[in-house]
């Protein structure tokens, strides 16, 4: 394996795709080669067709990249991130996959697959083996990883750390998303501006189902969804970046809050991500802080890969009460799928 | 009775004082005959030691007032509106309807004394007759009448138009709030902008605690708190107006959610409260539009007076899932304690 | 003239247009009869096809109508309003003013056109006359009326009442403009959270141009441009509604400030204005806080129709510096076209 | 010189003060040793005293400091940064110059004395033997430094680099700014949502006189000011950080856009700042993008220190017209501060 390994981010100029390209930059393994968008933006290049949102500058080796189609016969690497609008990503990635591209996407198209792993290197590293089942079943040499939705990204990794010492039953869970979350444009300012929107399309479905899989076990080329219940309400608010969560979680049985704490202080990744450059350190912050945490001041705590946590206190429903902090463009989008890039090229190597 | 009835507002200068302010300008009962203030503020005029904060005109007639001490002897009126900081009304407030006057308070000091009423009229009107244990049991020739927290206002309009045909067991609450509840100058620009913050001092026990009481029997002198289990998680977000709360509700057993909407939809005032000039029409406005309530759209509706309630939908956990609004100053604040104010004139009069 | 006046709205559902019918909801003269729109939302009623975006509820009485195609066989009504983007007005409206429509129109498609007013019945009703010129000239027998751009309106009022009394050589004008201007969806809420957009296409030539216009002087059927010069940088920043415009202004000579205020404040509407429902009361008004106007507190005087300044305060370069705020949407957009029509009625009638 | 200089922060738990602390951690040549504050944090530790506002964590090392009063036997180090309100800059600044300490301050107290220079490195660091005037005058053997109001800062280096290839006359200057520069808790949000405050005391004074000073001349031993005219109208608006300044200029005379354009992107550092740890690289970053420079996309361009300039384009009453952007507690206080101490050590050594 020769470093740097040259990837393609698929839509690279909506703001998903952007962060790829961003978080890409300095990365010690990967180097962006290709960059693919929309018919309207196809032979531009990345600078001319991109309206880049990001608060630092555009990386200057993109800038003049030429925007290719998202189409298999334009993509030259055996790594591919995915971007793309989820109706779209349900068309070209697996013929990307059958034709021996890895592909590690943002879209929703197939995490439902019974053998298309959501994968969070932190909590289900193991689940990355539905590679195998994937290119048996379906007869492909690449492969389609996914990452969860933003929004159940960071409770599942709060659940994750809960599950194992305790058992986990029940889950309500209450969103305030970030503007980033509805890409770019995405909310208008006028429906945002002193106010809250509190619905957003097809995201209480995902958050009710994603993190289930995810905390559920292999077994026979399959996952069985882990057995708990989560109720999710999910609104936007005038955010920018940073999805706060507030949890109310029944476990198994009554369990001290200290022990509570410790158990989310000290949840270890596992070995399988030690040495992977995206594994945060630590993988979740616990605040003791009465008021935290808070998207504006802790969004970047990891370098956004951190899963922060506080506001631990008792429930009188269920056994416990947090508030749960994610990056949901680094931790919750591009970041999460490049960390599960990370895993499968320790995994299984890459030509 | 001789109409305008003459009023005090206690606290007059605040967030919470000037919506007394404004919303008794042309009210059909009540005239704004004295306002009080800090030290800082007593002597000097209302247009001299307020900063008026909200969007309509301070009402011509009240410019001119003179700032006054808020003590017993300063205070001419027999009905007074308190906007008081906690700790100042629980010294006041006594001490004032010991000397025969009627406390409609916006203030925490008293919801927890037995023999004083948090009042929702559309709820609880009956809860008004410990009135007359407080006068027995404290030899009052006054009264304390309270309104809730505006956080428990709007979910307790929801919950009552439930427990009398279906029971409520169990709920999940949390909100999103508006600036104006913390007062002003409140919440720092720097500590919202771009930000939520999840932790309001107080604010979870109140939730928690006050529906119970609303929504409880009187008996034997007392309030028989309803047998509901209440868990609430408060936050704060950049919207000036509006509490919005969303809502997971557990039911004595099953119900069609379309008799669920009828009886929220068909919620009728309590026929005492028929007539009074601030019974909301409706109670309870129930939208179908998916992604409504929301603060800036919907926080007038009634004149701000009318619970909203939308998204009404099963819950994988509990029942019910739906988001309630309210306008914290007015249907929660100022518009709440001047409507206790009527229901205990066409109770008890006025000399 | 039987009253109301069936009215036409043409471009009804977007963010200008839903202004159009919310203010023409009780207008004493107009009622709304028919509702143009995009191919995609016409056979739709209003209610399906309108995201409304106003605080208050869309009125009963438009829910139901059909959206009918911007064609001139399509509009059955002589009074027409437009809120059509530029480039579509530049097609139809001649159409419709050949067709014997009046089309009191918002776009900027025909300011430029000599035989074509932009009017502000409180500056320059005399050039109302440029319709004999458009008939005699085109052969129509209907006419254009334009009402100016959101931000020329309120600073050209208040230059009007400086011009008369003092003479007005030269004008920096920067603004501070709200996103309704933008119209719906318009800005990207990740454009403008925690930002400043400090350039809006096309806008700063038009404030440069079009109060000249409007302060010109009618002679032999065109309009002399005033002799005066404005320069002119246009912002963008977080605020719904009520454009932001700091002036500094050199009159011919220098002048007393209490004069000029006493001419700000004393601005009488022509006597040709008087009696017409939209006619501001005042045209302007004068603050004397420090600090005022803000676009929160004072966008809706006079019913969104009053012009207000603040700050009058002397410039180190020019004579005068002063604030201007302006409701962009009102007395800027759709109730500056709706107060045109009222003036044409009045001198032309109906049939 | 033994490097870390050991520094003390005067003010050390306010919002400028916290931006000393955190752009003084991995400082190469000064160590945070001391930090002051009021009554109230004194002999807390650092981290109990103070509301922590900016988005990066408080320094370690730091959060154990013990609070001291600001008062010059508490104060051990000879270079010294303040962050003091102004009238607490007025009594202890001069107090620590005359018991020897270098005062870089931050305060707007002393900035119009004829033996105080207002210091912006990259534009006259010549200024800087003031220092030596203060200590023949006042017989001091400290010296208080200055760095402009943040307004002033960014304006100031783009006039620089215009006033010595073509000389500066007249300027108007309209700025947007943050609210950061309001200190915290500053602003309240009730009064920035949905708003712009066209108020702020004391700035335009200081934008009209201060550039004037800092493009003077120093001869006898005094600043002669630049002979130049500015015209300034300050604005608060919703934005954490980066101050937006619109400019409009007349030079000596007309000079085409390319060379004002080649002017400020070449606009080098004077030699003696080359080498400083805080000399912005480039000083002027020229934006071609035709809305650019917008603060939450260029405020953190240099780390702060550079100033963005976009929209260079012709003015119609003065020559040119143009946009400022520059970080207002980074270049335009705290980070300014700093850079001070630098050029000082430079020239002047410390013991």
């Amino acid at each position: 394996m020769k470093i740097p390994i040259p990837v393609t981010v698929l839509g690279a100029t909506g703001a998903v795709g952007q962060r790829f390209v961003q978080l890409l930059e300095n990365h010690p393994w990967f180097e962006v080669a290709c960059l693919t968008g929309s018919d309207r933006s196809v032979g531009k290049t990345y600078q001319e067709s991109c309206r880049w949102i990001l608060p630092t500058a555009m990386p200057e080796h993109v800038r003049q990249l030429r925007i290719m189609p998202s189409e298999t016969d334009s993509i030259p690497n055996q790594l591919v991130f995915s971007a793309l609008p989820s109706d779209h990503a349900r068309q070209i990635e697996p013929e990307l996959a059958k034709a021996g591209r890895v592909v590690c996407s943002n879209a929703s198209a197939f995490r439902m697959e019974p053998d298309v792993p959501i994968l969070l290197p932190e909590v289900n590293p193991e689940h990355i083996e539905l590679v195998d089942v994937q290119r048996k079943k379906r007869g492909w040499s690449g492969a389609i990883l996914t990452n969860p939705n933003c929004t159940s990204t960071g409770m599942t990794v709060a659940l994750k750390a809960l599950q194992e010492p305790f058992g986990v039953k029940r889950v309500f869970a209450v969103s305030l998303q970030a503007l980033s979350g509805a890409g770019y444009p995405g909310v208008a300012a006028l429906d945002i501006l002193d106010n809250v929107l509190p619905y957003i399309a097809g995201e209480e479905e995902k958050v009710e189902f994603e993190p289930l899989k995810m905390l559920g076990k292999l077994a026979n080329e399959t996952i069985l969804p882990a057995k708990l219940t989560i109720s999710a309400h999910t609104n936007r608010v005038a955010v920018s970046e940073g999805h706060t969560v507030c949890l109310s979680i029944e476990l198994e049985q009554p369990v001290k809050l200290e022990e509570v704490a410790r158990a989310l202080e000290s949840y270890p990744p596992p070995s399988i991500c030690q040495g992977l450059p995206s594994t945060p350190n630590p993988v979740i912050q616990l605040m003791k802080e009465i008021d935290r945490p808070q998207p504006r001041q802790d969004r970047n705590a990891g370098r956004g890969m951190t899963t922060v946590i506080g506001r631990l206190r008792p429930d009188p429903l269920f056994h416990l009460k947090m508030v749960v902090l994610s990056h949901n463009t680094i931790r919750g989008a591009a970041g999460g799928s490049i960390y599960n890039a990370e895993l499968y090229i320790s995994q299984y190597g890459m030509k």
